[in-house]
């Protein structure tokens, strides 16, 4: 089966350049589509095509936008003074799923990550540095993850903006909502008592 | 970012048709395609159209295949009087790869599941009692897989094939290579132990 169908076998290697697909998972939905789904297999590369055609990034804060400037930046409404520094736009949609920010954002598309080669060029600090010189710009938060690779970025960025004179402010740490203290890291309940208030 | 980027949306709707994708797996393959592999979106897409359009089922085995008979029907050196059935191309490929089988496969692309709705109708039992009659079948081999499912399908099976006077035979069961007896379970020494030679 396996020689034979170069097609079959050219969807399976396809399937593998998703993150987390091992040849297991790509054989299996490779597969799923042609005995089950076709239709969506179909509709998947129609998604695809769009997708890369389509999306681009906004040019003033990075996120993925099909226009030249994303909802968010072309939003009015928003607060201008307020810049909120985030790795992806996953990040940026969780907060703005909680209704609690009504700034702006700036999208890093990555984080530092010196062991995959990732240093502060390709993140693009530079266009951050000078989106954050925007006289309109009074805080600029660093909303990045408290992962090693994101205390990093942070720590960068952070040195960066205030030797430009900027008030730069971080996302509180803390004890998460509805957890008991008893299972709660220790290092988290640390901060958190330094930072009581 | 969600309501303003519909070809994205789209993109994540369709990565969660795949079997095990939830929606962040589909946010993170979206976003990782975007970001660092529009290459590959590309070449998915153009796989998943290709895949679509030139796979179909082998005439005779039913297995996926571009061509009216597969490369295994097709080969003349293969052994006619056995017949092997199978649940998956995939568990077909993996007895291909142990180089023990030179007779013939019919392959079922599932098995009897009557929780999720897949009757005796929907696994081409009628097709097999059809492919089994051919005269140059000596034997049909059920090499099932031993879940529960598995073993209803062969039982099913194995009995339609033997009211019909053909030899039908299973894989056997017993303890794996390589295995120390201490960690195997208990059903399966049991059956080894019954089916000692």
């Amino acid at each position: 089966m396996s020689a034979a169908e170069p097609s079959l076998n050219a969807l399976i290697e396809a399937l593998r350049r998703l993150p987390g697909v091992g040849v297991k998972s790509a054989q299996r939905m490779a597969f799923h589509l042609l005995q089950h789904d076709r239709d969506g297999a179909l509709k998947l590369a129609h998604a695809l095509t769009g997708a890369v055609s389509h999306i681009h990034h906004c040019q003033r804060c990075h996120t993925f936008s099909e226009t030249a400037l994303c909802g968010v930046c072309n939003d009015a409404s928003r607060d201008a003074s307020q810049l909120c520094v985030v790795e992806t736009p996953a990040d940026q949609a969780a907060l703005e799923r909680t209704g609690s920010y009504r700034g702006l954002y700036f999208v890093l598309m990555g984080r530092l990550s010196p062991l995959d080669g990732v240093g502060v060029r390709d993140i693009g600090v530079a266009e951050l540095l000078e989106r954050a010189a925007d006289p309109a710009v009074q805080e600029v938060i660093l909303a990045l993850g408290f992962s090693v690779e994101g205390e990093a970025t942070a720590h960068a960025l952070g040195q960066a903006l205030r030797a430009r004179g900027g008030h730069v402010t971080r996302l509180a740490r803390g004890v998460p909502v509805g957890s008991e203290l008893e299972y709660v890291d220790l290092s988290t309940i640390a901060h958190a008592m330094s930072d009581r208030r």
